[in-house]
C-alpha cells in the first residue's frame, strides 16, 4: 500500500527494516498481505512475551468487549481495573513477599518511568537522577534525559537536565566494580554528583545491547542507595513479566527496588499499558498530580488478569522459559565459537539475549538474511550490533530451533561472503536505511 | 472492593469524586456494580465523543480481534494502519483542503505533544516554545513545560525550561489582544523571550477552564507566527474530533497549524491512541528519533476509522453537533440568568462548554449534587470553578435534556443552600477531598 | 598601537566606537595618545558619575597605597573596610531610615546580581525570578537568565533557566498598568508563571533604552509583591549612587527594596567594586556559600568612603544633580522638537537621559558625528536607536552645555544629510563596524 | 571593630578562621589593627603569589595614578592594556611558542571562566561541558555547573546544567587511567554523556584538596580531546602564574590547551583582574557579547606588566620557585613521616601543597594552632581536610623555614592533644564556625 510512503511519517523505523504490510498474527507466527508468513524473533521488542493474540486472553477481551465492560474509564474504579489488582496481588506479589502500591499512568513504558521519576524526586525533595551508561528508558523529556542513545537525546532539542551518568556493570572492565564509584562519589561532598533523587537501572538493558548487569552488581547497588539514602527504581518494562525467568527480572539478586515500572508484556496481549509499583511509604502522590486520559487501560487490565492466571499460579512456566533460555545460551555460544573468530560474543540472560557483532554492518546483514529466509529479528546495541532474541516466552520448541537455524544459516553466509565479497549486494530491492 | 483502598496509589483523582465501581457502559450511559445507572457527561474527559463503546466500531473491532488481526506491531506497516491512513486522507484531510503527515507517537496525548515540540525544535533549530496561561498539555515533562496548571507544574520536581507564557486571548481583559502583545516581544531583540521554535495553542482551553478564543483571535496569532516565522502547533487533542462542531476546532477560524496534535475521541472507541499531523516540508523526522513500544495502537487503528467512516462522511453529524451545541448554550444561559445574580457566566464553543462559578467550592457543591442525582459531570478551571460539559456528542436528545435539567436543578438547590445554610452536609458518606 | 589588532580578542566593543589609544583622564576629559581631548559623556557607562580620577578620592587612594595598606584581603576584616561600612551606614543608609546588610560579592555588578539571585531563591525555597522586557542584569549566566537582549542571550550557548518575563512599565502602551497582569498571573494558579523567589527591576533601565518606570508603577510594583510575598530587589548598579537626582534611584518612589545591587559608581574612582544591600532578615547565607577570589577591593572600599564622605554628608550634590538633570531634559526636550518632526523622543529621569531615535542607524550617525566633534557619547537600546547621556555628575555647566551643543550639532547635519544625501560617507577611516 | 558583626553579611568566610582586622601588608607579612605580624601562608587564596604590595609594581602603580593614567576605560584601547598585552606576548607567550588571542573579562576568575565555557559552546555549537570530580571554577551559575562542591552547588537554588562529571586524575584509583574512561563516553554514542564543547581541567585542584594531576594523565587528556575534536580549557586560574614552578601550569606536560583562564596572581598586586587565552582561531566572538562595566582593571594592567617584566624575563624566578617548592615538599613529607602513623599523606606541585589529613577537624585544629602562632594558613579539600600550602612565591628562605616550623609544631601539638585529650578547647575565645 502507498499511502505509507505518501503520508505516514519518515520517523518509522521497524518499518524500515520488514517493508511489509502486516495483516495477522498468532502465537510466534506474522503473516503478510501476500500471505507469507514469518517467525517473530522481535515479539512487539519485548511486548508479546505470551505470543501474538493468545487464545487464552483472546476469548476474555472478546467477551469483556461484546458485554459492554467499561472501556475507557479515565481512572476511575472498574470491575476490570479491581479484578487485576486483586490478581496481581495474590498470584505475583503476596507470593514473592512484596508489598507494592500500584499506580496506572498512561499507558506506555515512558509514562512510568516519568511518574516514577516525579515520585522520587517529590518524595526526595533532590533532582538529580543517576542513571547509567547505555540505558533507555523512554524518548518524553524527563525519561530522555535518563536515556543514553544520542539519536534519541539528539532529537530533543532541549538540555536534558536532572540526571548523572554513571558506569553500568563492567562498563570500565570487568575487573572494576562500578558501584564502589558510585558510592564514592556520593560519599564526596565535592565530587560533583548531586545527592540524587534515585538511581533508576535495568538489570538488563535492552535497547543498550543486551547487558546483564551480574546479580552481585545489582546488590552491591542496592547497598549503596540504602547507605546514602537514594532510592532504588528498577525499570523491568523489558526485563520484567517472565523475560529472564522469573516473574521480576530483580527476583534472582534477592534486591528490593523501591519503585519499579512495567509495561510491554503486562498487559499480556499487546495492548498499551503500563504500571508503577511504589513501596508502599512512598505513594506520597497528591491526587491527580501525575494523570492522563488513557491512564488504565481497561481492555489491558482484562488482559494482564488473564495472563497471569494463566502463567502465574505455579513455576512451571518460569522453568520453561529457564529451559528455553538455556537452550538460546547454548546455540549461541555455539555458533559464537564456530563462526565468532573473536568477532562475535553471546550476552543476555534467561530468553533475554544476542549476539554482540564487532559491528552494526555485520549484524545488519545477519538479520536481513534471517529476514530473507523467514525470520523477524532486530538489532540493539548503541551501533545496532547486537542481534537480539526476544522471541516469545511461549515459542515451541520446534520453532524456538526453527528460528535459531535460521540465525546460524545467516551468521555462516554472512560470515562466507565477508570473506569473498567485499559488499553484500542481494539486500531487499525497495528497502531503506536501517535505523 | 476493597482493593481499590488498599493497593491502588493516592494519585487516583476522579475515582475521588465517583466513588463507584463501575462495570459496564453503553452510549451516554455508564452503570456501577451495583446496577445503578450514571448519565456521562464527563465521556472520558472528551475521550467519547461517539459514546461508550459505540456499536458501530464494536462489531469492526471485535471482528479484527477474531480473526487474528495484528494488534501490536511496534511501528510495522499493518492493514488496519494503512486503511486508517487511507480514510483519514480521503474523508477528513482532502475535503478540507488540508495536506498533512501522520505520526503515530506513543497512544497517549503527552506523547503526541512531546513529538509535536521535539520536532518544532529540530526543524527550527529553536528551543523556546510560547505557551499561553491555563494551557493543558500534558504532564510527561516536555509537555508539562507548556501546562500551565501549578498543581501538575509543582509535581515536576525539576525545572521546567523551554517555554515562555504569554496571557490567552481576553487574559487582560477584553479589550486587549494579547497577539499584539507576542507580536511585540518578538519583534523586540530585547524583549527577553527568545525566538521560539513555536507557539502551541488549543482553540478552546479544557483544563484551564473551557476558555474559548475567538476566530479573530486565532488567525492574529497565524499572522503573528508567520511574521516571525515560528511554527504554529494546535493541541486539537480535547477540543477536536467534532467536539466544537467540525471535525478540527480551528476549522472556523480559517487558520492552517503547522502541526496538530489529536488523540481522546480520534480513536472513537476510547482505546489509547494518539496522532500529530505535520505538514509536509516539515516531516524531518530521521528513523526512529521518537519511538515508543505502542505506538500505533492496531484496535484503535480499527475502531478510528469506523469512526470516521461512520460520522463524517458528510456534514449531517457536524450540523447535528452545532444545534446540540446551541442548545446547551441556550440552556446555560438561562441558567446563569435565571440563579447566576452576577456569581455565574457561561462559556464555551459547540458541544464544549461550562458554567463558571464564583469559586470552586460551589462548583463542586453542584457536580456533587448532580451525581447524586445521576449525572457524572466534571469541574475544572485553576480553581475548579467550571462546572464542564462533556457529554457523547451522539447523546439522544431526551438525556441531554435530562442532564441539564439535573445541573439546574443543582444548581438551583446550591443557591438555595447557599441563602440559607453556611456549610453542605449531605455529601456522600465515602468521599475523600476532591482533587 | 598595532597590538590590539594583533592580539585582543574580537568581543571588544566600544573600542570599535572610539577607535583611539587613551592615555589619561581627568574630571569629565579623556585624552588619546596623540595628544587630542575628548569631552566624556559615556563615563564608564555610568560608573564614572564623580568623574575621571577624581582629585578628592585620588589622594586617599595614593596614601592608602603609600602605606602598605591591605591591598588584597579575600574576605577577611579589613580596616579599609570596616570604615567605609561605618561610612556608608552613617551618612547613606540611616538618614535614609534604612536598615540593611552588606555583602561584597567579586566586584563586578553581574557577581551582584548572581548572589542577589541566589540569595532569594535560598531564601523563598523557590526556583523562577520574574524579570522585565528590556531589563538588563548581567552576562554571567545566573544573570543572563534575567538579561533581555537577544544578542547576549544568545551568546549563552545553553538555555537560561529561571526566569519569567513580564512587560516593564508601558511596554504595552500608556494606558495599562502592567503589574496588574504580574498580580494576576500570580494570584491564578494555572497561569504557568510560578510563584517566583523574587521580582528584579531596575527603575530605569539604562541599556534596555532609557527607560523611567514611573513611581507608581514601581509602588505598585512593590505592592504586588508584598501580596504574593515575593521579594523586590531593585538592581541600582546603573541608575543608582546619584544617577537620577538621589543618592538610591528608587528614594523619590518611597520604595522599600528587600535586596538591593550596588555597582559601578559605588566605589567612587572607577575601581572594580560591588555589592549587595539585604534586608537584615533575609541575611541567611551560609559561611563563604557565595565566594570570590576578589570579593571586597580595599582600593574600592577606599575610595568608596571618599567618595560617600565627600558628596553625601547633606543634599548639595543632589540638588545640583536634579538641576543640571533638569538641564539637560530641557536641552533634549528643544532638541526633539526642533528635528525631531516625530522621528526623535526624549526620555529619563535625572542625569540619566536619552534621545530615542527612529533607527539605530541614525543615533549612531548621531554619535560618530558627536565623536569627531570631540565628544564620546554611546547609544543603546534593543537596536541602540537611543543617544544615551552619561556625563559625569560633576561636570561643569560650562562642559555640559558643550557637550550638549555638540549632540544638537550633531543631530542638525545628521538630519540635513538624511534629507539631502542617501548614505553618511564621513566617516572615521578606521572605523569597523559598529557594536 | 563592630561593624563587621552589625552589618556584614553572614557570608563571611576566611573572616571567621581569621577574626583579627588587618591593617596593612608586605610581601609575606600581614599586620593587625594592634600592630600584630602575621605570616601569610594563604596569600589571597594564590592571589599574591608576589607578596603583598610588591613594592617593584607598588611604585609603577603609583606614578600611574598620579599621572591620571586611565583608571576605568571599559574595553577602550588604553595605553595601559596595549602595554601589558605587548609584554605578556614578548615575554611569556612567544618564548613558549604559544599564539594566543587575549580577552579581558570581568575581572573575577569566575568570569574569565564564564567566557570561556561560553566561547567553547558557541564555538563549537555544543552544551556539554566535561568537568572532573573536585574541580573548583567558581560560583556564578556558569562556572557553578562546572565545579564539584556541594557546598557551593547546594546555594545555587536552581538547577546547574550543561555539564557532565568524570573522575579526575588517580580518583578511581592510581591504577585506572580515568582519560581511558573518558574516551569510552566519548566514542560510545549510547554512552548517555553528550558529546561536548570541551574539557574544563584544573592541573592541581586547589580547592578540591591539592589534587595534582600527573603529566601522562594531562597528555592523555589532550589526546583524548583532540580525537573526539573536543577543545581543552585549562583553568589555570590558582595553578598559573608561576605557582607550580613555570608560568603555566601545564608547560611540564607539554599539552597546548586551546583556551587558557588566568586570574589571581596574573594582576601581581592583588588587583582585581582576569584575562581568557584563546586559540586565534576560535576567537569568535561576536563584538560585546560578552561584556561587564570593569573588564581590564587599568591599575591591574600596570602591575601586571611590571611583574611580567621583572620576574618571567628569563627562567630564575622559576628555577627559585621550584628550589622552594621542594623544600616544601621535603618538609611536607617529614612532617608526614613522623606524625602521620599513616593519618597524613604529602601532596602537590611545585609551591602548590597540601597535608592532607584524615579529616577536617584535624586539619583545622592544626591552622588554628598554627594562627596562635602567627601564621596564617587555611584548609581546602571537600571535607576541608588538607592543610593547604599557598604561600608567595618571593618568601625569603627564613620565613619560608619558619612558616613550616610552626606548622610542623602544630601538628605535634595536635597530634599529642588528640593522643591524650578528646576535645580540643583552647581556640580563639571570639571565634565562629569554621566555614
Amino acid at each position: 500500500m502507498k499511502i505509507f510512503d505518501e503520508i505516514e511519517s519518515e520517523v518509522q523505523s521497524y518499518a524500515r527494516s520488514f517493508p511489509r504490510v502486516f495483516t495477522k498474527a498468532q502465537g510466534e507466527y506474522v503473516y503478510d498481505n501476500e500471505g507469507k508468513r514469518y517467525l517473530d524473533f522481535l515479539a512487539g521488542a519485548g511486548t508479546l512475551n505470551y505470543g501474538h493474540n493468545n487464545p487464552l486472553f483472546k476469548k476474555e477481551l472478546m467477551d469483556y468487549i461484546q458485554q459492554d465492560g467499561i472501556t475507557h474509564g479515565l481512572d476511575l474504579h472498574t470491575k476490570a481495573k479491581g479484578e487485576f489488582m486483586e490478581a496481581f496481588n495474590e498470584i505475583i506479589l503476596k507470593p514473592r513477599g512484596l508489598e507494592y502500591i500500584l499506580q496506572f499512568p498512561g499507558p506506555t513504558g515512558t509514562n512510568a518511568v516519568e511518574a516514577a521519576l516525579k515520585l522520587a524526586r517529590n518524595v526526595t525533595g533532590r533532582e538529580n537522577i543517576i542513571s547509567f551508561t547505555n540505558g533507555f528508558h523512554g524518548v518524553s523529556l524527563g525519561s530522555l534525559a535518563t536515556t543514553g542513545n544520542s539519536h534519541h537525546r539528539g532529537a530533543a532539542g532541549v538540555s536534558l537536565n536532572g540526571s548523572s551518568r554513571l558506569p553500568y556493570d563492567r562498563y570500565l572492565g570487568d575487573d572494576i566494580d562500578t558501584t564502589h564509584y558510585l558510592d564514592k562519589v556520593l560519599s564526596d561532598s565535592s565530587s560533583g554528583i548531586d545527592l540524587p533523587a534515585a538511581v533508576i537501572v535495568e538489570t538488563v538493558q535492552g535497547e543498550g545491547g543486551i547487558n546483564a548487569a551480574s546479580a552481585e552488581w545489582l546488590r552491591n547497588l542496592e547497598l549503596v542507595c540504602r547507605k546514602h539514602d537514594v532510592l532504588l527504581i528498577v525499570d523491568d518494562i523489558q526485563s520484567g513479566c517472565g523475560r529472564t525467568g522469573d516473574y521480576f527480572s530483580f527476583e534472582d539478586s534477592g534486591i528490593k527496588p523501591d519503585i519499579v515500572t512495567l509495561s510491554k508484556s503486562l498487559g499480556g496481549f499487546g495492548l498499551p499499558f503500563a504500571m508503577v509499583m511504589i513501596r508502599p511509604d512512598l505513594d506520597q502522590w497528591k491526587p491527580g498530580e501525575h494523570n492522563g486520559t488513557f491512564r488504565g487501560n481497561n481492555h489491558a487490565f482484562v488482559t494482564a488478569k488473564a495472563a497471569i492466571e494463566h502463567y502465574w499460579r505455579d513455576d512451571s512456566f518460569s522453568k520453561d522459559i529457564k529451559r528455553k533460555g538455556d537452550y538460546v545460551a547454548k546455540r549461541l555460544d555455539a555458533i559464537v565459537e564456530k563462526y565468532g573468530e573473536g568477532n562475535f560474543t553471546s550476552k543476555g540472560r534467561g530468553m533475554f539475549r544476542g549476539i554482540n557483532c564487532i559491528n552494526g554492518e555485520i549484524a545488519g546483514k545477519i538479520t536481513h538474511k534471517a529476514f530473507k529466509k523467514g525470520l523477524i529479528i532486530e538489532t540493539s546495541g548503541a551501533d545496532d550490533q547486537v542481534v537480539k532474541f526476544l522471541c516469545p516466552l511461549v515459542i515451541s520448541d520446534e520453532n524456538l530451533k526453527a528460528g535459531l537455524d535460521i540465525v546460524e544459516e545467516a551468521v555462516k553466509q554472512v560470515c562466507a561472503a565477508e570473506d569473498s565479497i567485499p559488499e553484500e549486494t542481494d539486500y531487499f530491492d525497495d528497502e531503506r536505511a536501517i535505523s
